[in-house]
């Protein structure tokens, strides 16, 4: 497999989803398809896709869903960026969806994502009828983003912020639940809709929330580390809003070494599936190994 | 039936599908539910329940989906009320969420509102398994809160505001589809999870579609002739805010007239179909006149 080929089957496809932009309410549809199509690595959809295929998944239940966890990232990105969160101007080189539209507009286009998301990923229905595991690949998503979820480490990660106290414990929920849920998600999903069964979903989940962490981690470490050509944000912003995060706790050595023994424990525990996997360890390994 | 019988279910079965409020994100469960339970008249559960029996629905299908759009009408106040939006410190004669918990929580409750409205109304699927039309009637759903439907009109609404142009089609544009939407969604939703079929569900969408614009008209009436002890909120916003509504546009003699033309046309509609609906017209008909 080609990276390049896939990636661009990922866009091509989220593109197929995304609003024309039409109508009096145009001005929402193009602040969602500017959030969308800013930029992103399509992580989320790639590991969902690996994972289907990795177990043998065959219809085409898993594009909506793709595209679905694509725009439910997006939506937190648009949120977690507004004046009252982040307040951040710029992601991935480029203005934010708030600087640009205005703050409503940037209210609006993150709900619109996530109502989207929805409606995109309810389209399963008619892309695989005969597909069983739709409804509980789709609790699985909208859990894995909820208050159980992505929501819920996002509110721990707002209110411990400035907290100078913020422990081991609360920041590992924080990396658990704000990064981790949304990855071992994405896995679980694919594996589901695949028909993995039971207890290879819950091996697959198990592996990517080690990687989710180790690659969260290492995102702290890029923070200290990295260059604003290769990030295309401001680096030392953690430092600069006094953030706690694994780096600042432990320091640079201890946060590789983690990311280093993370890594191991989810490539053993991946490599204890009987499954070909080898395309999704080489992406798995690319993103906690990455410099952007 | 009892109305308040029947709110009194309503309630309580809302009530089981709200977080408990525990663990580390216990201030966005705290948020959630102080939003949904700081009052509101369960309007768009009952519209779908009365619905749902009128066309012989018997299962427990729908009382998921009642509690899932009393979720994302509420939401839709969350994100209404905040600062980048209309900035509304009251609702309903209490604190609004934003004004109590922070702005930033504002965002967040509203998003996990939303996103719980979707792991709600999915266990529909558990607590009716054998009924077929749950897809769909998840398919509507969203597209009615969606940008086709409520967030399209909020939009629009968003950014015609303050415009002393804004024409009648363009408010027609906003009722049809920030309130409209929603409340026929309701109808529709219960209408085809009790396997109403296409065009029976169709009927009671313009029945709703009716009903609802009426509905925002009176609302617009109210603004001008209620008192905040009989709305809860300050009077005459609209008309301090700059607002061009149905009344600023056409005069209250006109707007009472419209009311009365559009609820005497949704009745003719209702009437003329042949399932009892005795109740479900009560409660249009109380909604359309309403005091408050």
């Amino acid at each position: 497999m080609e990276k390049q080929t896939l990636l661009k089957e990922i866009d091509e496809s989220l593109l197929s989803f995304l609003p024309k932009e039409e109508g009096l309410q145009k001005a929402v549809m193009e602040a969602v398809n500017y959030s969308v199509l800013a930029g992103g690595k399509r992580l989320r959809p790639m590991l969902m896709l690996l994972c289907f295929r990795m177990f043998g998944g065959k219809d085409d239940s898993v594009w909506p869903f793709m595209a679905a966890i694509e725009m439910i990232h997006t939506y937190s990105l648009v949120h977690d960026d507004l004046p009252a969160m982040d307040n951040d101007e710029y992601r991935r080189g480029k203005k934010t969806t708030h600087a640009l539209y205005g703050e409503a507009m940037g209210v609006l286009a993150g709900d619109a994502l996530l109502n989207l998301s929805m409606e995109t990923a309810l389209t399963a229905f008619l892309a695989a009828p005969e597909n069983k595991h739709i409804p509980e690949a789709l609790a699985i998503l909208y859990r894995a983003s909820g208050i159980y979820g992505m929501i819920g480490g996002q509110t721990v990660d707002v209110e411990t912020e400035e907290d100078r106290e913020r422990d081991a414990a609360t920041l590992d929920f924080i990396y658990a639940l704000k990064t981790g849920a949304l990855l071992s998600g994405a896995m679980t999903v694919g594996a589901t809709l695949a028909g993995a069964g039971r207890e290879k979903v819950e091996r697959i989940r198990r592996v990517g929330d080690l990687a989710g962490k180790a690659f969260q981690i290492r995102d702290d470490i890029l923070d200290v580390e990295g260059t604003f050509e290769e990030l295309g944000k401001p680096i030392g912003s953690d430092e600069k809003n006094h953030k706690v995060t694994f780096v600042s706790l432990y320091g640079l050595k201890k946060a590789e070494e983690e990311v280093a023994q993370l890594t191991k424990e989810a490539m053993e525990l991946l490599d204890s599936l009987e499954e070909e996997h080898n395309d999704l360890k080489e992406l798995l390994l690319s993103l906690v190994d990455r410099r952007k």
